[in-house]
């Protein structure tokens, strides 16, 4: 039995301008969903997935009707199933040999749309099934590999978050330029995500965006750009540790998220609650419409925050994960 | 006894913005605040206010003392009565005599912030004053009159409040350029104003705006001129009758106005609500911080957003009014 898992993530700065070629700031965090696999004797593919929140938590096919055919037991239109099978797909193309497997997945990422559920699972899936064939891959590596099984899943895919997965830490994406890890951990901070309990639908809102842009390109063009500005900013003052200002241009950028028209009433009153609180920042983590808010509190501020958005969603108080995918 | 009455008023774009000299849109409405004024047979000016929600509704001076001197009866720092004695200040020098007076002032306006409660006192009462010295003025001489009591009381001002008020009206106002009319009545579209109950500190939140945009000019001074961007769409939108994309860019206007930290929950609070109810477009207006929120709305639909608002505040139903002060 191989057992490797990998961190869930958050957008710090930038969601949506990514899309546009603007940078963005992600930070893995330390949930993280484990994948086990084992080698079976037959040619079956059987994957139980219990805290995906799948309407079927186990998932079977044969290697042979794999490509094009609906696994049983996968009754949603796109799930994390998918990611697990086009995981497959990719590793038996790259090993070019296939297998019959076991794989089992456990995961402590709340299935909730900004926070990198499907990443930490594909990247896991990813790592595990390459250890099975007994190859080698550096995180780097496993990141392209799961960021084209995202692609494949989604139609297109943001190379942001499985590259926060698989590297682990704070990292800056700019599309088409460069991925890179920054050297910083944002020790004594922590971060209190709240959970609206509503999906987030990441393509459909992605699409509204483009459509507004469409229409007012005068207006929605500089505040993609100044989303953009923010992440650059923002790495400066990671790397210098300036939390009260991070804080401060987290607030700004959820305003800019505000403005594209991806936030809620849910979400602006968990962010309400957490800055009432003594958060330092609070935004949208991801798509929005539903899904996560993300706050940046001092560690030892995190309880009192955590516990003011209880009374309006759920809440997870987590911190930087330094690690990225790994072997158990 | 002569009777004047001028508008409140509301921002349909740019507030904020205007002080870094970007266009506004404001919008006469509905709302209006009486000033009647008697000559006396002594040198007294008696003020009456009683919806001005001040702690005494009436202050009284003599002519003689009243310049530095405090009313009897006023006891906020900074209220309706100051501008009222600034007027009669301003008449009294225009006209280069003096009065001792009685004034009563009704008012429909709330006092709320953001509504123009003190730019309609203003006008009202100087166009009240100069009928009683037999003086006759245009409604933008009124305007600019106002100005300088409004700039005298505050040590700042926007020209938009009295201007707006005086001409009625949907208006422009460009710092520094033009101040115009546009000849255009929003029919068939009603504004519902949400009230937060708390009050929309001006000038701290204008200071708070200035010290985030020192801090951060290339993140602050894009949003800034993109919400000028707004007005200036907004004013072709208005001519064409488009309220659909006015809505929607007051929506965008809204979140830019977050992003300089001006929201708070309870305006949030109401502006989804009356988004989810039917609503074009929602946003604060005025300074933010607590006061006041404006919802676009079909008048059709005036009453069921009105009706969801009153569950988080109290709520006002309103339409453009398109006469500015005048006699009664």
């Amino acid at each position: 039995m191989i057992d490797c898992s990998a961190p869930g993530k958050v957008y710090l700065f930038g969601e949506h301008a990514v899309v546009y070629g603007e940078p963005a700031i992600a930070c893995a965090i330390d949930l993280r969903t484990h994948v086990s696999v084992e080698e079976r004797s037959d040619d079956i593919i059987e994957i139980t997935a219990k805290d995906l929140e799948l309407k079927a938590p186990i998932a079977r096919t044969t290697i042979d009707t794999r490509e094009g055919i609906k696994l049983e037991g996968c009754l949603d239109s796109l799930n994390s199933f998918d990611y697990i099978r086009a995981s497959c797909d990719k590793v038996f193309e790259i090993s070019d040999q296939s297998k019959g497997v076991n794989i089992i997945i456990e995961s402590d990422i709340p299935v909730a749309g900004g926070i990198g559920s499907s990443a930490a699972t594909t990247v896991a899936t990813v790592h595990a099934l390459l250890k099975l064939f007994d190859i080698d891959a550096t995180r780097r590596e496993i990141a392209d590999i799961g960021y084209s099984v995202e692609k494949e899943v989604q139609g297109s895919a943001s190379p942001c978050d499985t590259f926060t997965s698989a590297m682990g830490g704070v990292t800056k994406v700019e599309p088409n330029v460069s991925l890179k890890r920054l050297d910083k951990a944002l020790t004594d901070f922590s971060f209190v995500i709240g959970l609206t309990g509503k999906p987030s639908p990441t393509s459909k809102l992605v699409k509204e965006v483009k459509e507004l842009k469409q229409k007012n390109p005068d207006v929605i063009l500089p505040i993609i750009e100044t989303i953009g500005k923010l992440s650059r900013r923002g790495e400066t003052l990671i790397k210098e540790g300036r939390f009260e200002e991070i804080g401060e241009l987290m607030n700004v950028n959820q305003g800019l998220l505000e403005s594209l028209g991806v936030g809620s009433d849910k979400l602006s009153n968990l962010i309400y609650s957490a800055r009432k609180t003594g958060a330092l920042g609070a935004k949208i983590t991801g798509a929005g419409g539903g899904g996560c808010m993300l706050s940046l509190v001092r560690s030892s501020d995190a309880n009192t925050v955590s516990n003011a958005m209880e009374i309006i969603g759920t809440s997870k108080v987590s911190n930087v994960e330094s690690e990225g995918v790994r072997l158990e």
